[in-house]
């Protein structure tokens, strides 16, 4: 167990709006920040006093950096294992790499969940479109077709709702390494956000309601509208989880919630904080980018109880043109992420609402 | 009026901590910031991507430092007002020149204040130890000697509770521009922040009423225990001081409050964000850094109501080695600088508490 006071340098992977969220977090706990991003003007710098802009294998720049820093955490899932390898031999790494190579690969994910008794969708792991096509026999229809790594935001994903689909489905994954998994009916969506510290307390956040817009996160809101019992259910597989995965940070648990058995399947796990627990700034005493840093740093965890109902909106692209709008609204916290582009399907930034009262279940 | 959209760089003279949470606002509304501030490893410094490390005195520094932003602001009010008119000739600056003269010199103030009614302690400009026993004569014992200038935290102060005291307290001050005012008796020390946008809309915070401790704010309570028609007589005096001076951002207005006539009396004004303010990151949907980002970037302003009641707590000195038993209080919400020497005296952090609900009245 290490612990670091105020003054400590915390590196981060990654200088997405995640990094700087989790920057400005650390730096109202007194942390210095070093963000390790290969890409030019990238949000997180932008609040940040130290950055080192190189590949994420270039072995020089990694080494440079762990030297550099007290410890080392990451905003996206997407590092490759051996760069966390290669920081851990000199500076302590949280999350692990070992939870990184689990929840990296959606094989090796939904072989743990089911291991540990949680469900998840029927999947086969498939290398050819003949082996593809078999298991589809066995899956049924409609399927979802996904490559293994490096799958965001709907990409890397197919839907096979005939047979005759499968050719051109396979084409477009380019890749060996996929999963078939079963389509899943399901109600609702929802996440719960697992803080473990390095003591092995673990706390959650309320799970929050997700909904999609074309593969992408439109809106969150918490508490999930489901009953009190199911969210408690759903809380404790996110516990069972980081428990099982000796974790240490925030992990981002997604369910697919179902009226009829079994109730919760987990859809996947992502080893950092997650958009879906943006309203936590706002929302509770204590954020889900706060927490991250406590628990990667060894301090005590902190309160995450809900002050009241809230609900977060993605602004994607153009959304973003909006913001005299959130302003002039009362109720609105307005963050934007200091991208200048914006692109289509790109996260410009988010608002989150604070609505007074619980709705009667 | 200019209306600065995000991307666009607001330059901020000072690197302490208002400065620090001034840029962390502009950064969630995703503005970047440049700090001006000539300390080495300021608290600001550590959450912006820009940084001049410069007198205030060095004009091509000055020059140079303007032609890199779109705005500029301050986060004390000791800048030397020349080094604004040399900025202000090359780029906007909020509060103005004419502003800072005023609140840097507390014969100026003082005179502005009684020009539109408003009262304060009596008072007297003196130049020398004969003067001020004249001075001491009319405005009788006891009185308290300030420099017209510079003073902050109690500094550049000397109480005089008999005719013999003022030897000593005239050979402490160092200065032939002082002012002697009156002692006045109060209640409390009460402050109300107020806002006022480029197009002349004003919203003001909840007054705060502020507990000090060696001349240091130790304490600062939303909402401060007077009645309500007396925190809309407070509330209304703030907004005609930021209409007379045509101020643009927050204004800190400092009252003493008596129960007899005149009940509020100005003690100063702060032509900045302020500590006694701090709460408003947490108790409402605008901060008071938000709501001054928003007004010299001539966006609209926020809602400045209070969630709840609130109390901030400075930590001063060794204070800031409690952090742990913040950490683990649920109300707590722990606001670390980032300074490192935790020097007797030394605003160090402060956090905030929301209380659940108001005290009666």
């Amino acid at each position: 167990m290490i612990k670091l006071g105020p003054g400590a340098v915390i590196g981060i992977l990654g200088g997405g709006q995640l990094g700087r969220m989790l920057a400005m977090a650390a730096a109202q706990l007194g942390y210095h920040t070093h963000i390790y991003c290969p890409d030019e003007r990238n949000p997180a710098e932008q609040v940040t006093d130290r950055l080192s802009r190189h590949s994420y294998t270039d072995e020089t720049a990694l080494v440079n950096f762990a030297q550099k820093v007290d410890v080392v955490t990451y905003e996206f899932e997407n590092i490759p294992v051996a760069s966390v390898e290669i920081l851990r031999k000199h500076v302590p790494v949280f999350p692990s790499a070992e939870v990184l190579r689990v929840s990296q690969d959606r094989l090796q994910e939904k072989e743990f969940l089911n291991g540990i008794g949680i469900d998840t969708a029927p999947y086969k792991a498939v290398a050819t479109e003949t082996e593809a096509k078999a298991a589809l026999n066995v899956i049924g229809f409609p399927a979802v077709l996904k490559t293994r790594r490096f799958g965001y935001d709907g990409k890397g994903q197919a839907i096979v709702r005939l047979a005759e689909e499968l050719p051109d489905a396979w084409a477009q994954l380019k890749s060996n390494e996929v999963i078939i998994e079963g389509f899943i009916p399901f109600d609702m969506e929802i996440s719960v956000l697992a803080a473990r510290g390095q003591d092995g307390e673990i706390r959650c956040f309320d799970p929050a309601e997700n909904i999609h817009k074309n593969h992408i996160l439109d809106l969150s809101i918490v508490p999930a509208r489901i009953a009190p019992a199911l969210r408690n259910t759903a809380v404790d597989i996110a516990k069972r989880i980081v428990a099982e995965l000796d974790y240490v940070g925030i992990l981002a648990v997604e369910f697919f919630v179902s009226s009829s058995a079994p109730v919760f399947r987990v859809n996947e796990i992502a080893p950092r904080v997650h958009n879906s627990g943006h309203w936590s700034i706002e929302a509770c005493p204590t954020s889900q980018f706060e927490q991250h840093i406590r628990a990667i740093c060894g301090l005590p965890l902190g309160d995450t109880s809900l002050y009241g109902r809230a609900e977060m909106k993605n602004l994607i692209g153009e959304d973003i043109n909006d913001m005299d709008i959130y302003l002039k609204d009362p109720d609105a916290n307005f963050h934007h992420y200091g991208k200048m582009e914006a692109r289509p399907g790109r996260k410009m930034g988010h608002v989150t609402r604070l609505l007074p009262t619980v709705e009667p279940q």
